[in-house]
């Protein structure tokens, strides 16, 4: 007998008749023995639905009530997930977030999750009951309704599988595990077994949809092993962990696409102490997330300063720079937003050198060109033409060998 | 300044430019000075949809979960709401029935009020705060989510305009208010100004549809003057208090005619004392709801026993009968459903006499014949072909002059 904890996200709960089919996946593992947690989100669309009937009363609504507002879609899924087990003969009771004892601070639509008190699930666990609770959501100290902000069910799941002592937890999912690359680009992509949490977070963080960073961020803070799997077939799916089989063999794991950057160029600023410092603490003013920077110094101490930004993003980063620029010598903004960064990562690039040669190398064979460059202890990361992006992918992923066993 | 509850129904609320209008109705009774506590139902349709996908996932769904699910349907209103109130400048803040200490007992899906800690919603009213709760549902001492049944956001608003010592309670649904007879089936029905508890009571049980008995109970009880009346127009309502003025000299207040009832008839039993008793017990064990008893004996000791039940309730009153028939000299059960429930009520019948007289009078007078006969104190219900009820509501309604002021 384990004790497993299982999240199942928007679309495999996106209407009645898949949640009747996750009932039968849920009973099927239950009636192996198992203990089970189970985490739903909200039905696909539901969100949405919920966002769009809240910007139609007021323009922008607040985060408080936006979270009291969206926690209705996984209560919703809860309910009807233990009254579709209920209807099999699985003996099954729901949770709020509050209920489940996920306590959080007081940050509405973006909550951290500070305690969990897991003794009333252990105690249905014990009496024999599957636990349904809902995703994304918890309570703060003040009684209020808190959401977890993008990827929380995840979180939830992963949160909980430390607070009760899982000895395992599956995050199902649309894709059937994490890829070597992403396979509607490159045919020959392969899923793997195993990846580590740094290859997990550093792929995550380079545009892999599969999750958020945050919740591998807390799997490798409490040592959660969890596997990526699809709620659609049997297949297994990608387990993370921290350690993983063969690490030193192999150098890169895998290959991401980021399309939805936009590169963001300040040019002709005076290159003196603080210029840079100005630009970065204006962006951060503004809640601007920015991700690569470079800086190149040219003649007469004219410098120029580019970074990457969210799409989503550039018209603010552009409003919040026209006020310094007079500050820093009167440079230019330009965008472009016809670009993508490509990531290789692996934690075998820690000590095998020649990765960044590799890859320039094969993308200059390709005649690719490449407009940035950044890398971190497991990660290149180059920003090249929205255009070429996917070639590249596929580029990337055969001069690794990474279609390859 | 006052203190104010108001509720608004399903329609009131039934999709956003409607959650508009009422937040403008909120608004302007706050500028006039007011504390101001609002409850709100589920839009509209939004209850049926919850419960067909209940039904489309368990044949049965638990009762737990049912309020687990329902209680989403407040909550979005609740949250729509004040983020319309934000929308146009006032300071407003949703309550769960749980937030909102609506303690209840563990009755899922009609839980009776047990105690209501106001506390926190009277320290928001203080700070100004416009304050919206889900009406319907509260939260039993487990913490479990629990729903009030029919009626059930008339309850809340109810209870808390008692709970937090309100001036005024203002239930707000798609009619003006209570009138004389049923207006779109007695064209010169008059909505009355002003109705005591029990003539309301007496009207709600005898199928007026405005509210439900229990709500008015709990008004009774608990000394809560109300306030009947419509969110599309600003027309006066009915308010609905202990005494009326100009209670002596009206006699009867209002006709009601209730169209969803069953004539049931046990026949040929032997008369002798516990057959009724036998009849009733087992009614009541397949909680079959009686309204109407007549018992006729015969000759030679053999008695006819007929009753009124819900037509929703007919098919579990014959076979609920069924076993005991034997028992009692083997009877038959006849079933008419071609029938309506007709009541004149009104406090002033108390002290006058002649009410019954006048009544069957009138109904003998335009051919229309009586098939049962039950009174009380402020009601006297008769039962009648179905095919004559609009036209005896009429007759009844003009031989009370309740056409004229």
């Amino acid at each position: 007998m384990a004790r497993i904890v299982q999240k199942y996200g928007g679309t495999s709960v996106g209407d009645v008749e898949r949640i009747k089919k996750v009932a039968e996946r849920i009973k099927a593992t239950r009636d192996e023995g198992n203990q089970l947690v189970v985490v739903v989100s909200a039905r696909s669309g539901v969100t949405n639905e919920l966002l769009a009937r809240a910007r139609a009363v007021c323009e922008f609504p607040s985060e408080r009530e936006l979270d009291m507002l969206l926690a209705t879609g996984e209560q919703e899924t809860i309910a009807l997930t233990a009254m579709a087990l209920h209807g099999i003969g699985v003996d099954a009771v729901s949770y709020t977030g509050g209920q489940a004892g996920i306590f959080t601070d007081k940050v509405h639509t973006k909550a951290k999750i500070k305690t969990i008190d897991a003794k009333p699930i252990v105690r249905d666990l014990e009496a024999g009951k599957v636990v349904i609770v809902a995703g994304f959501q918890g309570i703060n100290e003040e009684g209020q309704i808190t959401t977890l902000g993008r990827g929380g069910s995840d979180l939830t799941a992963i949160a909980l599988a430390a607070a009760v002592k899982a000895d395992k937890c599956e995050i199902y999912t649309d894709v059937d595990g994490v890829y070597t690359a992403d396979p509607r680009v490159v045919k020959d992509a392969r899923k793997l077994a195993e990846i580590s949490y740094d290859e997990m977070l550093e792929l995550a963080s380079s545009g892999s949809k599969v999750m958020q960073t945050r919740s591998v961020e807390f799997a490798k803070k409490y040592h959660v092993v969890f596997e990526v799997r699809s709620s659609f077939n049997h297949n297994p799916g990608t387990i993370v962990k921290e350690e993983v089989a063969y690490m030193e063999k192999v150098v890169v794991r895998g290959v991401a696409v980021d399309k939805d950057q936009a590169k963001v160029i300040v040019s002709n600023i005076r290159d003196k102490p603080g210029s840079a410092a100005k630009v970065f603490r204006s962006l951060a003013d503004a809640n601007v997330n920015v991700d690569m920077i470079v800086q190149n110094v040219g003649r007469q101490g004219v410098a120029n300063l580019t970074f990457t930004v969210p799409q989503t993003d550039t018209a603010k980063a552009v409003r919040a720079l026209e006020p310094v620029l007079a500050a820093i010598g009167g440079g230019q903004v330009t965008v472009h937003e016809q670009v993508a960064k490509l990531s290789v990562v692996g934690v075998g690039m820690k000590t095998h050198s020649g990765v960044a040669a590799t890859l320039f190398q094969a993308l200059a064979d390709a005649g690719i060109n490449i407009e940035m460059i950044s890398t971190s202890e497991i990660k290149i990361s180059i920003v090249l033409d929205l255009d070429r992006a996917d070639e590249a992918a596929r580029v990337a992923h055969s001069a690794f060998d990474l279609d390859k066993v």
